[in-house]
């Protein structure tokens, strides 16, 4: 629990890497605490052991992931505990990289340590979501963010909008996108509200770096002027047709063409690039058209959707375009996991029913 | 707090009457305890005192409502509670019924009890919210309910719909009716569901008789083969032009004919007649025309939204038909009063905002 909690602080600086946390015990007494704060530096157990001292002899250790067993940026973790006299090792769970999973308990093992796996371990994934599904699939996790009044409109028919939620929603954004590694939106969204994608506010003290700003815009009409391309951070641009690209890559965005489908660029090829940038949670941000196009696609893992306190009625636009979707039977099925009010406004938080 | 408990014990049976408890304490014992049940029957005041037997004298009462100083199916509950010796009454709050607001608690003064009020007002008043309107306004608290998709959608374009939302929501919806003096629909959701509108499962035992049935029907297109017009109690059909009554009243319907407004019977009309007609809470369980039309002008003080785990996307029909809203300062502004996860499905409750 206590490793859990110290593994939550990686939450907005440890990505690409996991949030790892560790603590140390000897007689029922905490006597060291690590997390991993971010890349390229000491690991959790790294930090509790230099934490414990010579107190780490002889101690329990309770990691939330299984410690690495390679050479990385930094020297082999289970090799340290093994080194420091640690006796006992409780693992919450294995390292989703299914080339090195169980190779840091073996390392482990070998020592005679007694090693445990799986003590909390539902909260352990939770915590790494983004991380585990980079690791075992090959794609980030995708959250689709959307805000829309309680009837699911989010402007007028003739296109009239403003803030539809509150401040304490928009607010809550700003974590989400601090937990992400990339802001996913559309060249729609971009021509019309020129947003900057960047996290804000209080967050911006806990962030490493700003998330990775990504764009799909087929043909690349993002105008040089866009006001992300100034800002702090990359931003990439995936198209299908990079005819116009020289002239974006001088105002500073990555341009990257990838192969078409159904008139935009290809999802599954942009996820799977962005999980070889070390991309672990993607946040989409995106309007109606580009939403729908995750939702039919089914590459949406969780939904965050904002619903403000107003009736909007019937002239106007929906949540997400899905044209495909003519018959029942062919809606998004969800599980509700969370459903709260949050300032005047409700936040539901969904998966895809299994 | 007891009283409070006591009165809600009358939250299916006590319309039109209002839902009222009364406890009887003495030296900081209860002694005796009543409720309203239903009307015709002996008042909360009345149970309680029967409840104490000589105990009554000398003790303290806590009523939820203000004590009658009527006689009306029942001799005046004040007269009774002096009578009985009782010294000291603390009173939720006064009659809102303005003609004899007051007069109660004068009866008890003149008796020189001393009487105390606004202890636990609100929650007296919600307990009996549509008791309150009816009595001040003239007209039934009008309560919305509604249930759709997370994205708004109550059917797909083609007309294609099923029970959108589950069981538990369905028998939540149960309760509001059983709740309710009234049920209304329009013409419509009779032709296109063939509905019963009537109170099934659990709470058939609480309710006294089944809520009334009320159709809105501008040229009496209901056909006499409609189920509910076989069912227990009575269904009055509101129509502007009454040409085809006379087999509907054969049929077992009501038939009144009110002024037309926008195409429609008139709500304003309609509402006042069933305030007369003894009706606190109506229940609106309409399709998207009849429900627009009540939040366009207006008439709704608290909408029930049951909102299913699917996103159905936007082949669909939407909660509500507002042709008239076509600017988004139109748009009907809402205060959340209450969320939660029901079953698989969510329950947001929400109130005109200030």
């Amino acid at each position: 629990m206590r490793a859990l909690t110290l593994a939550g602080r990686g939450m907005f600086s440890a990505h690409p890497n996991p949030r790892v946390g560790c603590v140390l015990a000897r007689d029922g007494e905490i006597v060291g605490e690590g997390w991993h704060q971010k890349t390229g530096e000491a690991h959790a157990e790294i930090n509790a052991l230099a934490d414990a001292g010579n107190a780490a002899e002889g101690s329990i250790a309770y990691v939330t992931l299984e410690p690495c067993s390679h050479h990385g940026k930094t020297p082999p973790c289970a090799d340290a505990l093994v080194q420091a006299g640690v006796k006992e090792v409780f693992v919450a769970m294995e390292d989703p990289n299914t080339l090195v999973s169980g190779d840091g308990l073996k390392a482990l093992r070998a020592a005679d340590i007694k090693v445990h796996t799986g003590l909390m371990q539902d909260a352990a994934i939770a915590l790494n979501e983004g991380f585990v599904s980079r690791m075992s699939r090959g794609v980030p996790h995708v959250r689709l963010k959307i805000a829309a009044s309680l009837d699911g409109a989010t402007a007028m028919k003739t296109g009239e909008s403003k803030w539809i939620t509150g401040e304490e929603s928009r607010r809550d954004v700003q974590r989400l996108r601090a937990s992400s590694g990339a802001i996913l939106t559309g060249v729609e969204t971009v021509l019309q509200d020129d947003p900057s994608l960047t996290v804000r506010g209080e967050f911006t003290t806990d962030i490493v770096a700003q998330p990775l700003r990504v764009v799909l815009d087929s043909s690349l009409r993002t105008p040089t002027s866009a006001k992300m391309l100034e800002l702090p951070g990359t931003t990439i641009i995936y198209c299908v047709d990079d005819r116009n690209r020289e002239a974006l890559e001088q105002a500073g965005a990555t341009v990257k063409a990838v192969k078409g489908k159904d008139g935009r660029p290809d999802l599954d090829e942009i996820l799977g690039n962005l999980a070889e940038l070390g991309v672990n949670d993607v946040l989409v941000e995106a309007g109606p058209t580009l939403a729908g196009a995750f939702l039919m696609e089914k590459r949406v893992d969780e939904l965050v959707i904002y619903q403000a306190p107003h009736i909007m009625g019937s002239e106007t636009r929906g949540m997400v375009k899905t044209p495909s979707w003519l018959n029942l039977d062919q809606r998004f099925e969800l599980e509700i996991t969370e459903a709260s009010i949050i300032g005047r406004d409700m936040v539901v938080t969904a998966r895809p029913a299994k």
